[in-house]
């Protein structure tokens, strides 16, 4: 078994070039949010204010590349498989590391992701359809706006993840104790109360398999800050390619 | 039962420039504090990176005056009975109104306090000494440093409550709830754990009385945040003077 900081060692030299899933396991993965310090406060307040679909593990003030918590080694510029460099909202690039972009203007975020409570279900012997069918989870952009911030505003995107109806309120009472991975679901039933008409037809991943007697359970999901910062076309903004994700040095099992 | 608003008006009209501590029952009242724009950055990170010291209720954006979850009707420039100003860190006036101060450039922070989880102990039946005595909950800086942020650092300050040692940890339970009036205690029983050498002589408040039985139980302090931005020594800071607080229009049992 490989440390976090070996496992970075191995991305930083170019030799892991892939997803990130099953990495490391017993630690948090992380979402990556890369934007100029002018806009650090209203992204910070954004997550602030919508904290299930953007819950902040870490954050490095401008200029820092070791999130002090969820990395006090690492470095945020070579530490991620690969990036995407969006500017004006329009994507430029997905190289395999930031050194030519980052500069001491540029303020890092680390969001949490649902990989932490979808192990957790899983070790409840409850099904994670989309894992079991090696598939991406169905992603849907909803009627429901977040709350604004400066800038930064947009639907609130979520997961549906398909639930066997006598195990709901366990599968809820687990993910609500992972407050830092999206917390308890937002909405459990009808697709329409969220506005989505389909969904076979999702907004983002693959449509899901939703079999008798299971019911869809709907979470934030992390996509819905890129939204916001997609939306609010940035001189630049970098994040991680959707899936290779930032390894922390925090536990799943860390109380926050 | 006078409403929020109502009580709100009658402070902005200098009707009452008592303490808060009874007013609007079952509504959440929080710490202030504005600071300018330049470090509300700095300030709302060290404020995530110590939540259970800093728990955050709602922050306006510059210039704005009405906190949209905490208050979207109020104005924090005449809501607080007695604020304080502060310049370089000295305590400047002690004002009904901060019309003369405020301006385009501040950022108002709003922090959960302690009287939330006070009332849903005496709920339960588990008795607060201080308020039963009629005194202000004794307060300790601790040897604990909060996570810096930016320019913002300095201790972890603490009140403790002397607890029956067979309802400790139903009192850990109750306010583990309350996850934005700091929650859990940080720690329970030797005081020396936290470098406090006696109880008997607090840092801020009045002494506590401790009985045969009790254990003293030590929650994180709003004074943690309010030490921090003294220490920073700002141009300009305005926070409400103590126990003179802003009154929500969040209700106690508001799930975050």
């Amino acid at each position: 078994m490989k440390t976090v900081q070996e496992i970075r060692d191995a991305i930083a030299r170019g030799e892991w070039r892939k997803l990130t899933a099953g990495l490391a396991p017993g630690f948090i993965q992380a979402n990556l949010v890369i934007l100029p310090k002018q806009h650090a406060f209203d992204f910070l307040l954004f997550c602030q204010r919508n904290e299930k679909a953007c819950p902040i593990i870490d954050v490095c003030e401008s200029g820092r590349v070791a999130p002090p918590l969820a990395g006090p080694k690492a470095d945020v510029r070579v530490h991620v498989p690969r990036y995407r460099i969006y500017r004006k909202g329009e994507l430029l690039d997905e190289p395999g590391s930031i050194l030519e972009y980052f500069n001491d203007d540029m303020v890092s975020f680390f969001l949490g992701c649902s990989f932490t409570f979808e192990h957790d279900l899983m070790a409840h012997g409850i099904p994670v359809r989309h894992i079991e069918l090696n598939r991406n989870v169905p992603m849907y952009i909803t009627n429901r706006e977040c709350r604004p911030a400066g800038i930064f505003s947009g639907p609130m995107v979520v997961t549906l993840r398909p639930i066997p109806e006598n195990r709901v309120a366990e599968a809820a009472a687990i993910t609500a104790k992972h407050r830092k991975a999206h917390g308890a679901p937002i909405h459990v039933g009808d697709p329409a109360a969220l506005g989505i008409t389909d969904t076979q037809k999702p907004d983002f991943g693959d449509p899901p398999e939703i079999r008798p007697g299971e019911t869809p359970v709907f979470w934030a999901c992390g996509v819905t800050p890129q939204t916001a910062v997609s939306r609010a076309k940035l001189d630049l903004v970098i994040t991680h390619a959707p899936g290779y994700m930032f390894i922390t040095d925090v536990p799943d099992t860390f109380e926050w």
